[in-house]
């Protein structure tokens, strides 16, 4: 009996726990063309309050009595399925549950055995050899096309993506200015490699940014919207690409973005391109291989910040919007 | 002893008259490589106005005590400059006066013959076959990269710069949606082709534009910021393109821009592009082919407002920003 998280209602702003159902689900036949799979791993992620809203996007909302979908990553137990074996470890999209029997529209793909076997862990996909690894790639190679010596300004740069974005970045010979949340944070994101980092929660931060860079920036990854985006327009150089991946400043509250410094973008002919990975599958493979490298040889590193058990499943999520994950937030079972 | 305007003073906001003050210039001997030149159309436009402070920019700022310099059309009755001679028509940059000593530094160009003796007013150097004409092709084809068969708004579609988007998108086979103040301004930009136009001082802009583009926007061409801006992010289709070209509403206030749906970058995956047209001067030629076509088969036609005399000057410019000029700004000496 599997338990399986429901949307029980649609939040009006800030979700909370009563928009959470945890129901048990009846034993279910094994089909043609499914598995049986016992899960090890949970992702939450931002992008999830989107699809809490009722709202068409690229997406489909969650539909409030059914139970909620992510990625996962969870042990085969038994298959009608082509190519999967019991033991068999996969990345699938039946997250937000203890396992089941899901089929070809939960997308499970094998994880690669001679990563796992080169002690890459298998959560490691649901991160940085997953959605946040390949956001933070494909946005800050492909999307802003940064290039190295130039000045990269990230924001949530303690997040599952953020940090990623800082390392990767680092990597490729690029200045880096993260910002983070408190001092614990910002010591953490000059720990894996930015050349400074920014307190937002210890005064102004355009003051702060425009100190860490006075030369100004090249490019911005944004994961906040608002203040942060605001900033970077005001401190943007001549050229300056912004890849916008989130505004977790704004999935919660319906108000306005007040821009001071947008009519920036014509002087400084500024390049603002919002993306979702999925725009990039056709190249995976380059980051697949870039990246696994990356991986490979330290350059990467992860943070995890893991919630135990199922129950946790939305107390982790929540804990999203008020920062309480360094790296990749998850949820263990 | 032409008189030229100087900057009296900065303005905080709106600009007023006591900002400018009309000068007699000392007659002065013609040095080497100089032209002597008599004024016949200066050029008012919007982009002026960040001259006016005190800020570096993509051109640097008029400064107190001093002429001030702008688009112009004179005739050559001295040169000491090889290639030109008296009764030579020229677009230059020493507007703002009725003539006087010019050098390199004002960028003498002689309007070509052929095309004058085809009928083409010298004055369209000024506008379609000028700054303005060039910033809408350009913005239009190469920044926003519309199509044919694509959605294309455009604020401030009664303007020079409006009206050349809207003229370039239906000869290109765009759908055209204009906005303009007033019910005037929208009967003739939906004379001069586009399909539908907005007018923002009739009620909701977002209302109105959601009806006349009922599946979305795929192209903004952007002159006003502020509402028009926040409407057309509310209403992008995937993958639409924003060209930047001006944010007339913002210049004269400090105030934030209040942005609903900038949000919608993310899902709708926005590219927003601020540009300038001079750099694309390297593609120039493609622009006096393509629009000089377009101004001989009768496709983009021009609307002057034109106000007389040098003492007119200041009246003209500050017209721009209270919606005065229908078409082109002009000032006739």
């Amino acid at each position: 009996m599997p338990r399986t998280w429901h949307l029980a209602s649609r939040p009006d702003g800030m979700p909370t726990a009563a928009n959470f159902a945890l129901k048990d689900i009846a034993d279910q036949a094994l089909g043609d063309n499914q598995l049986r799979v016992d899960n090890r791993w949970l992702s939450v992620d931002p992008y999830m309050r989107g699809r809490m809203n009722d709202v068409k996007s690229y997406v489909p909302p969650f539909q409030v009595g059914e139970p909620m979908t992510g990625g996962a990553i969870g042990e085969v137990v038994e298959s009608n399925l082509a190519g999967f074996e019991a033991g068999d470890l996969i990345l699938h999209m039946a997250g937000w549950r203890e396992g089941g029997v899901i089929g070809a529209e939960s997308m499970p793909h094998k994880l690669p055995k001679p990563m796992l076997d080169a002690g890459i862990s298998p959560q490691t996909f649901l991160h940085n050899l997953g959605l946040t690894g390949a956001t933070a790639w494909f946005g800050l190679l492909k999307v802003a096309e940064a290039k190295e010596g130039e000045t990269v300004f990230v924001s949530a740069a303690g997040g599952a993506v953020g940090s990623a974005v800082v390392q990767i970045a680092k990597a490729k010979g690029m200045t880096v200015i993260g910002s983070a949340g408190g001092a614990d944070k910002c010591a953490w994101v000059r720990e894996i490699g930015a050349d400074a980092c920014v307190d937002y929660k210890a005064g102004s931060l355009l003051k702060q940014l425009s100190a860490a860079a006075p030369k100004g920036i090249d490019v911005y990854f944004d994961n906040v919207g608002g203040d942060h985006l605001d900033a970077a327009f005001a401190l943007a150089r001549d050229y300056a690409r912004f890849a916008i991946c989130g505004m977790i400043d704004v999935y919660n509250n319906g108000k306005p973005q007040e821009m001071k410094y947008l009519v920036r973008t014509i002087p400084a002919r500024i390049r603002m391109q919002g993306f979702i990975y999925t725009d990039y599958l056709a190249q995976m493979d380059q980051f697949y291989a870039d990246m696994g490298e990356l991986i490979a040889s330290g350059k990467v590193q992860a943070r995890e910040t893991v919630r135990e058990g199922i129950e946790a499943t939305p107390d982790a999520f929540l804990g999203l919007f008020s920062g309480e994950n360094t790296g990749k937030m998850l949820v263990k079972l």
